[in-house]
């Protein structure tokens, strides 16, 4: 059956704690990775936490790549999540599990939007996919945007 | 068994294209999720796609919260990632389908990082966790970021 996306959902152990905190590093994997899987990198935000810990995310144009790490439990979890096809999406992953050299890991694909392309478009249905560059920083009363 | 997050993955089907197609309520619904779900929202990133689509990263504290739509299709994958609790994940996801009021959802909720505790913490165990505010826009050579 047809899909949208591939969305890998990894549990990643046994990963040295030095590496969960050093944001530089999984920033650069990261983008490394969308490089050498051919993927459209748009935005990245990275966020360290104190005393450890970093979250990464990746906009992508074809979804997005995250990582959430928990140095002191040396796991972090990965998610790799584009619209491109079955094998960029495993290559990426691939790439960043590589760097990360974990003693375990659990992995599974969920296949994102499946059947849902045999329902009748709309009018303006797609034929080529553009990317329009537009980035908000949101900014609501009440919340604060760090 | 213990765990350090809860991920909703949802296919939403069924949902009106102009509701897909339209960022700014998207942008929106997804902060008033957080808020309403007490989420400490940091970042967002919107990313409108021609001739229609949405892709929105907000990046919480506690996580992320990530929205791709397909607007010909009625669809959108939807992923609440938290590690408050599981009842915070699910009041986010919960506001989130209210308003994008879907025909038809396919959930699952993914309990991540399960057991990881019961290893031996590193000699920086957290016992808070504080956020310091750096954030990076990515720029590597040969990449285009928009």
């Amino acid at each position: 059956m047809e899909g949208l996306g591939w969305h890998i959902i990894a549990e990643v152990m046994g990963v040295e704690p030095k590496i969960l905190n050093d944001s530089e590093l999984l920033k650069n994997v990261l983008l490394d990775a969308s490089t050498d899987a051919n993927l459209t990198v748009l935005d990245i935000k990275v966020q360290r936490f104190s005393p450890q810990g970093v979250s990464i995310l990746l906009v992508i144009a074809e979804s997005h790549i995250a990582i959430h790490t928990w140095p002191e439990y040396g796991y972090a979890a990965l998610d790799v999540f584009t619209c491109r096809d079955e094998e960029s999406t495993w290559r990426a992953y691939n790439y960043i599990i590589k760097v990360l050299n974990p003693k375990n890991v659990q992995v599974m694909l969920v296949k994102r939007g499946l059947g849902v392309t045999t329902s009748v478009p709309n009018e303006e249905a797609i034929s080529s996919s553009d990317i329009l560059t537009e980035k908000t920083m949101a900014s609501k009363e009440g919340l604060t945007i760090a």
